[in-house]
């Protein structure tokens, strides 16, 4: 929680489905402090979105009007208000921002929009905002933006704008498959083995089309040759992500690749890679959210 | 229920994960009564088999010993008794029943062992009972049969024996995505649209890798295009479904093609495998799995 008497010159906010994150930072773009809590967009209704939020920053308001910035799915139809998705092509750096109704006069909220693609048809609604952080901090940026997650997105830059981008529903899957499915009995929580993922993104790239078969296959060779529940967490890991890796060729192929993302996932993204000779950077998620959101404050000031 | 006053000179079960299905057989394997319950292997511990058994078919039983040959999950390692796999290549026909302990004199139970196969390692527990009672009645068929369901089945047969097969996560993919994932909000419970179907298999079959990239369209599609949930229903089952046709191709191309399910499923399969020349007959799951059960019990008393 905030610290007593801590001041934000504004607040920045990241707002998922599942999480509710915000900073209060100076007039130098320094945090002061962080908050968070496990309201997130989907159990909220419009007018819940206004409470939730005071009850986390409300410590950090002066007497005047604090500006807010938020990104994330806040903005999406069932969030607090709709910030309509720009059309690729179009620059990293949003400069659409929507405000948010409040009743409280301390508050000034702007919900950061989600890019959108028509074809293939695609949406991108709080990752813009980690590509705009990026491209705050590397400008010269040209290439391509790998946000590994539940939702992974692949995303071609260039010049500053969202080209092209995809996504695929990898973790999601694996989140599904793990804990719902038939498989959650031979797959364990945690644990890893890196040869049988490196053996399994192997196999998907080579033969994507089988995924469903070999997604059983986990039962049965935990039924036949007793395969380690770890060994089965990390080949389903490597089937999805190989098969990512397949359809997503043209994004990496002869590429620059910088990663953005958590340093976990991360890592196996960048093993896959590597198997493929393609070298990837790594940035953090959190921190290029962070970026993002002063880039739109920085932005909105430099325009009011 | 059962009627009062039958009594059964045999009794055919089929128990699997979330059902149990009994039929009172007469000694000229015509069906007497049926009863069927939602005791499932998965809700059961071993000691509760026997009487989640007898409260279905106690009515039917004569002062004698009344034999029952089950198939399906009851055989698992989890179920009653274990029944272990036979290995491809095998007659369809089992002939390595196990007998399941019992306290009641009057219950004499068998259990049908399932099919395994090493390489790639894939497992049948269930269907090889459907398998068999397709070729009680179609002792010459060469080819393959398709089992469409939660983990859809490709089965090459010749000689009366099973070659090899393949099993894929199809329709517990389809459950799962449906109900469960972020598409959920835009693929409705129920409904239909036959272009939508046709067209996202060929899409599949031509690209399946792009799978986990096509899910996530859906969403897309449904927040930018307005595309119908019926629609994005049956393009769900047609990419799962084509995904599943592009890896299963080895079975069914230039072969004779025997569709053993559900109405509704083997339609949908038809279909998908129609739109690529083959034609398919159609067989009920349900009464396959009973002559399956059939032959076993003729087998059974044919080598006491």
């Amino acid at each position: 929680m905030a610290g007593r008497g801590t001041m934000a010159a504004w607040v920045a906010v990241d707002w998922g489905t599942t999480h509710l994150r915000a900073w209060a930072m100076d007039d130098r773009d320094a945090v002061l402090a962080e908050a968070r809590s496990d309201d997130g967009m989907a159990a909220l209704r419009p007018d819940q979105f206004e409470p939730a939020l005071l009850a986390l920053i409300e410590p950090w308001l002066g007497p005047g009007t604090t500006p807010v910035i938020a990104c994330g799915m806040v903005g999406s139809r069932q969030g607090w208000a709709e910030a309509p998705y720009r059309a690729v092509p179009c620059q990293a750096r949003s400069d659409r921002l929507v405000h948010a109704p409040v009743r409280d006069a301390r508050l000034d909220v702007r919900l950061i929009p989600g890019v959108k693609q028509d074809s293939p048809a695609d949406v991108i609604r709080g990752e813009e905002t980690q590509i705009a952080g990026y491209l705050s901090q590397a400008p010269d940026f040209d290439g391509v933006l790998c946000l590994p997650g539940t939702h992974s997105k692949w995303v071609h830059v260039s010049a500053g704008e969202i080209v092209s981008f995809r996504t695929f529903m990898t973790g999601e899957l694996f989140d599904l498959l793990g804990h719902q499915s038939v498989l959650r009995h031979s797959i364990a929580p945690e644990g890893w083995d890196d040869g049988a993922f490196a053996e399994a993104v192997a196999e998907a790239m080579a033969k994507p089309e089988a995924l469903a078969a070999r997604f059983f296959a986990l039962r049965a060779e935990a039924l036949l040759r007793g395969q380690s529940p770890e060994a089965a967490r990390a080949r389903l890991s490597g089937l999805l992500i190989g098969a990512e890796m397949a359809a997503a060729k043209p994004y990496w192929l002869g590429q620059q690749v910088a990663m953005v993302g958590a340093p976990a996932l991360m890592a196996i993204y960048t093993a896959a890679l590597a198997a493929q000779g393609v070298t990837a950077s790594q940035a953090s998620g959190p921190e290029m959210t962070r970026a993002g959101l002063i880039a739109a404050h920085t932005n909105l000031s430099a325009v009011p």
